[in-house]
């Protein structure tokens, strides 16, 4: 696109999570959301919110978050991106941007999402990249939890994966893809659902964990699924080792004019 | 091994070198070896020297650094690893250790050493692991970048792959591999050979990247090589995307009793 820009636009947002109390703006913590506000503000002269996809927690990274803003003003297409990410700080960046149609909502719109979530799996922690896994130094049966992994799938209660301190009354969430693969001394778990629980990915991961580990029987999962109650689930696996990799549209956000 | 253990220990030391003047000791400036050498001192209560068997530059990362230490006296083999790892901070850590013979000299014993780089290829650089990857935007010939890193194999007077500022006068040299692969949004060079000069794997890197961007003309390399002038070769690619991986002696550390 080239030319004066004026309206909405998604953005495709990538962050290093350590450093903020997650996405949403908070009134002690800092957090992405503010950051990019605080960026959009700057750019323009004039306050503008910003609204994410998903809303991840504190410590988890994103690749591909979506956030949109109404242009207060318009804008030179090509200069947005880098002007943005010029206000930004390094840890936040954006990959790219797309003019969407005006009633354009990235939570309403967004079809599904998809998460990856690393586990190192070596005796002893490596320090390069420390913030971006969770350390598992125990043999693991992946077998297993794959085929555990199986039982979570297709349109289910949740309940017993939702995180304390939820609002959500629905917990009814579809569930696409759940498993796991081994890379060198890594695990990388594959994660895709029409949407997601507060915590849910992190105690999926970190109750697969607890069969992979031998610690709960083949089969089990069932039960902690009718149970509807988050202490039949296992532990919430730490944030750091999560990354919101995509946020799903239909059509993909990729048909729209990019900037 | 277990019970009491005595004389020469080789570790494998992993690091994150983004917070260290690299790795050898200095005045002004926070080393890795000086990191290691205090948490030595801290355990056994006494002045301990280690001696590592590459120095690498600051902000250069190590998955498989080895060093050596004289125990001052006997400790309980099973327990120095957890001890040191206690007395380190978070970006270096131990991943193993070795009982050597006296003489065992981690320069002098070395047989080579092997080196990973990496590169990020997109547009716009990621934050996630922002310390860990040189950015290069633009389109690669790969296949140039193979071609040519072709030419410096094998044993050669590489001069001009010696950063400004060395005293090594023997620029003599053997490069068993170098090649590089792409992985997704990555490019990751590998290269292998008996000893490398001040800078010379950054060099070599940066130069390469010259070649595959189109900036030289295939075969130019030979003419470089043969220049034994720094000025005749690339850019110094930066050391945040540079990670000692292995340093290889025959026999293997693995031969010898790991605590």
């Amino acid at each position: 696109m080239v030319g004066n820009l004026a309206g909405k636009v998604a953005l495709i947002v990538e962050y290093d999570g350590a450093a903020y109390a997650g996405w949403q703006r908070q009134t002690n913590a800092l957090s992405v959301q503010e950051q990019l506000e605080r960026a959009c503000t700057a750019l323009f002269g004039t306050k503008v919110g910003v609204r994410g996809a998903s809303r991840t927690d504190a410590g988890v990274h994103a690749r591909g978050q979506v956030a949109s803003l109404s242009l207060p003003r318009p804008f030179p297409s090509q200069k947005l991106v880098p002007a943005l990410n010029w206000n930004l700080p390094r840890d936040i960046r954006l990959a790219a941007a797309y003019k969407v149609p005006e009633n354009f909502n990235p939570i309403a719109w967004s079809k599904g999402k998809i998460y990856r979530y690393y586990i190192y799996l070596r005796r002893r922690p490596t320090p390069i990249g420390v913030k971006y896994y969770w350390h598992v130094p125990k043999p693991l049966n992946i077998e297993a939890i794959n085929k555990e992994a199986q039982l979570a799938l297709g349109c289910r209660d949740f309940a017993s994966f939702q995180g304390a301190g939820s609002q959500v009354k629905d917990t009814t969430r579809t569930l696409r893809r759940l498993c796991c693969w081994r890379k060198g001394d890594w695990l990388i778990f594959n994660c895709v659902g029409n949407g997601f629980l507060y915590n849910m990915v992190r105690i999926l991961v970190g109750t697969l964990v607890e069969f992979g580990l031998g610690k709960r029987a083949q089969g089990d999962l069932a039960a902690i699924l009718e149970a509807c109650d988050r202490r039949a689930a296992g532990v919430t696996a730490p944030a750091k080792g999560l990354v919101l990799e995509r946020v799903l549209y239909r059509p993909s956000l990729d048909s729209y004019p990019q900037l």
